[in-house]
């Protein structure tokens, strides 16, 4: 077989990137190593920047989001007791889009297959060759035979764990890393949000972060240590703890009910450059991962994307490789914002282990002066709705 | 003897208290354990905000500074081989004056001989006593003698090794700390700036800092780990290290000349509270200490010394004791302020031991973040400037 570009992974960046490219007459085929339903069956983000909300649009698969999709314009930050408005749009005339990362996904593959695009599920053993040559191709599994497919470029949307980015010489990567002494405990349940907005919740007991799916479920997290089971965590010992790190206004107003979801995730940052080896393109948690702080993960997946299909479709109208040529510089230039932006929201608002009571009042001190500040409110609220790309 | 108000300590606090008082006809006697030409040989801060400009203008000893101080506009900060300027007025419509702690020392101490204030010097075992009562006194030994002064109040403004602190029972204090894991070598030499406006410079060998004391005489700082030996740095070497740490424009432009000082400087944050124990306050060091990054030290005794004159005025002009009784929790307010903004520009601007390549990765990010936003251009410009008293 033969197509224009291979893209490995079909969660949503794989997704997006395949409809955007669909959208413009450029050849795409999705090689995933499991199944639909398990990438449907994943729990993820859910807060979308209005930069992701366009590239959903401009891929045709944004009429449920548009319909569904909760636009919220500010978030709450609590701390010592106290609870302060973010103004997002009143500070940045912008605002983001609370829709599950599941219903994104769901979306791009109705619209994948209404548009007659070919993702091929279950294909064992990818693997990209001849990256560092104009003519790659990826091979897999699948039906007991090894099938080939010769594209002009591959595009590795296939997560941290993924081939893509372990098919590259371990010497032509440069890798950042940090790992951070604690996880989040998350909670998905059919019950209505403590509050309509998202709070972020600083508190010496540690962080807690009240989100949401829709106005009927509710996403509610707690920072704990790594080596926590989830056995020891009844709903009822959850959310007894999450009630303890929210102000009393919140803490009296949470509804409770039996979650359907329950899981530890540890938190780190990691980097990989370049992004781009050749005819081979790394995208999304394929070259690096933020920390859940400020819904970033999903969105640097999306301007990855954006810059990739600009540089593909510049390439295929006209033969020019500026674009793709500048992938990994502009794409990286946004990336270490975020992961900057993802770093500072999480070393503000959790509890260390090894800081103090120094620590914790610095926390509060930095959060005192966020919301006392105008300008610093600004800086934070450009951050989160999404620096430009 | 008998005074209204007993200072101890005769640094820039001291003195700055003891006039705004003398000017409101409140009657002070200053005691410091060490004579006046010790305290003008001690090389400290030398950029005031305008708050403390302000001050040193009500207490009539601005003259010489207006003449001879240098009023800044802006900074640089330098990092990846780059340099910034951050535009203090443009973004805040304030400056800050470059003008010696040395300099305004010795202008309040002429200021106070001219107007007939008492300072005692060498003035040996300082005690306070009876602070929980409205009745206190302080002691000391001079002449083989020991002397007691009765007064209203006490005002310790003798630094972090000052009698003051320590005279307070100790559960009465909560004491927060963090101790820095480098040090400042920093020199003084009269040779011309290398630069106009102070630079504050990120670079993978360390800190460095271009400040100085006037048109022809510099200050110059890098950062070395806390064991190093003052005897290994010749002045060429010295040199040597602060121009790899300076984008090239700067390094090439860098007047050489024998240093008259230098030494060798340990970094901490430390906040003590509260600042009042009944009829006995904290001002300035010896209540809290920030790293100098950012030259918040003596500019945040001075808005102490301000919210402490204010109480005691109107203490003395209609008994009202709403200033005094409020005293520590408004100048702690602004402490804590002044406590994260030294520690963000320390966290932001060193090479941290055990942060590795992320670390520096992240900090260039913040400074890119940084000078590419408007609004959180103005977030670090307002803090430099000084927050609002």
């Amino acid at each position: 077989m033969r197509t224009q570009v291979v893209i490995i992974g079909s969660g949503p960046s794989g997704l997006l990137l395949g409809q955007l490219l669909t959208g413009a007459g450029i050849d795409n085929v999705i090689l995933d190593r499991v199944g639909k339903h398990y990438i449907l069956g994943r729990v993820r983000a859910g807060v979308l920047e209005e930069g992701m909300v366009g590239l959903l649009r401009a891929a045709g698969a944004a009429d449920r989001m548009d319909r569904e999709g909760l636009p919220h314009d500010g978030f709450s930050l609590a701390f010592d007791g106290r609870d302060h408005r973010i103004d997002l749009y009143g500070l940045t005339a912008k605002r983001v889009m609370v829709y599950g990362q599941t219903e994104v996904t769901s979306d791009l593959m109705e619209r994948r297959e209404a548009t007659g695009g070919l993702t091929i599920y279950e294909a064992a053993s990818i693997a990209p060759h001849g990256f560092d040559t104009s003519s790659p191709y990826v091979t897999y599994d699948k039906g007991g035979t090894t099938h080939r497919i010769d594209c002009d470029f591959i595009a590795g949307c296939d997560g941290y764990h993924g081939v893509s980015r372990r098919s590259v010489p371990q010497d032509a990567l440069k890798t950042f890393e940090r790992v951070y002494p604690f996880g989040w405990l998350g909670i998905l349940a059919d019950i209505p949000p403590v509050s309509h907005e998202l709070i972020y919740a600083n508190h010496p007991r540690g962080f807690a972060l009240c989100s949401m799916r829709s106005q009927t479920r509710s996403r509610y997290y707690i920072q704990c240590p790594l080596d926590e089971k989830i056995e020891n965590w009844s709903d009822d010992r959850f959310y007894d703890e999450l009630r303890r790190r929210l102000p009393a206004e919140h803490a009296e107003n949470l509804v409770t009910g039996p979650s359907f979801e329950k899981s530890i995730a540890p938190l780190r940052s990691f980097v990989a450059e370049p992004m781009r080896f050749g005819t081979l393109f790394l995208v999304g948690d394929a070259a690096h991962i933020v920390p859940p702080t400020g819904a970033k993960g999903l969105n640097l997946a999306a301007s990855d994307v954006h810059y990739l299909f600009e540089g593909l479709r510049d390439y295929y109208a006209d033969r020019s490789t500026a674009g793709i040529d500048n992938y990994s510089a502009r794409a990286l230039k946004r990336v270490w914002r975020a992961v900057r932006f993802s770093w500072s929201m999480t070393v503000m608002m959790h509890r260390f282990p090894d800081t103090g009571e120094f620590g914790q009042k610095i926390q509060e001190a930095e959060l005192d002066y966020l919301v006392s500040s105008q300008a610093a409110s600004t800086a934070l609220a450009e951050n989160y709705v999404g620096l430009p790309y």
